[in-house]
């Protein structure tokens, strides 16, 4: 194979490897501790170990999360990408669900009415759900805005905000005005990056820390 | 709003102003002309200029990929994130659709009978469709190096393979087989970069480049 030598691992063991392999690269770089598996999942997600310095955690949030996990809490995700990556069902063990508008027809046709964003409108509809609320956004920093505006107008409380839209333009203030917010649970990747995968794969470190 | 100045951008124009930040901040790097669409929307999922540099383009493969696709060439993946990634309208409009086979039983039994991963196992799936093929693998490495003994056995010839899997067990190993292919067209992210996001990217991308 053109003197390209591929390290022999098992295939069940190939997740396992490749922690091994971050947290030797980590080396005695300072981790929020109880955090640790979340950082390293997105580490694991991206190859990029920026996150081992962008994520930002309010105090208890990843037992606050677990807890409402545990009690049921539903995601709500900005794209279909990141509902795809969400372990559906480690979720569903907890009675949880994940939940899309984006694709939603009455999504689109009030974004268009309001000359706002389907992600803007998404969250509206969101909080018309009677249940705990988990969003995960890595998207849109309009869905962020909206949530911000929807909590200080008293319209919403969610159980944790996983903020990490990626991108340019409002994309670092969106997740400054999350983590202005008093007394609600958040994960942020302060700066430009994140992404669907880094949303989903947030989540499903929580879950997976629940086993 | 707590002293945070959110910029006024309507919804239809965000896209527009973050390439025209990303083209700003790329300066005057040099990329492959002809590829600037598909490394600035790398960088625009991802918010990481890494992609500037890492992306290696087979000669001609932008304008390959694109005749493919014109003519109905259908996608694979191996990821259910890159598939919900790919915007599967535009792609219909051309006669193509995308497939992922990572969740079907028989690719989890036979994977589970031959000790292999799930990957490779949906690769040898995809070798049995009578279609003109474009790979979009942002997983598993394990996808790339099946691809690779398929067509050095003659069982395969896709129209293009993006080899975009991010990690650290084999990813770089993975990829450097692909790059050695010749005659096959192809779109690599060097090193451990990349991921579903990226190789959804690379399918809109050259979608985009269509209209």
């Amino acid at each position: 194979m053109h003197q390209i030598e591929l390290e022999k691992v098992l295939p069940a063991e190939i997740e396992a490897r490749s922690f091994e392999i971050i947290t030797e690269e980590l080396g005695d770089r300072l981790l929020v501790p109880g955090t640790e598996p979340i950082v390293k999942r997105c580490i694991h997600t991206s190859a990029d170990f920026d996150y081992a310095q962008n994520l930002v955690f309010t105090e208890g949030v990843v037992e606050h999360a677990i807890d409402a996990l545990r009690n049921g809490a539903c995601i709500v995700t900005d794209t279909q990408m990141g509902k795809a990556g969400i372990n559906k069902k480690k979720l569903a063990k907890y009675g949880g669900e994940v939940f899309c508008f984006m694709s939603d027809e009455d999504v689109a046709k009030i974004a268009k009415e309001q000359g706002t964003t389907r992600a803007t409108a998404s969250m509206d509809k969101a909080a018309g759900l009677n249940k705990k609320l988990i969003f995960a956004i890595g998207n849109a920093p309009t869905a962020l805005v909206r949530l911000y505006e929807l909590i200080q107008e008293g319209r919403l409380k969610p159980e944790l905000i996983i903020a990490v839209p990626v991108g340019f333009v409002n994309v670092v203030q969106s997740k400054e005005l999350i983590m202005a917010l008093k007394d609600i649970p958040s994960i942020t990747a302060r700066g430009r990056k994140g992404g669907s995968n880094i949303a989903a794969c947030i989540c499903n470190a929580l879950l997976y820390m629940m086993d």
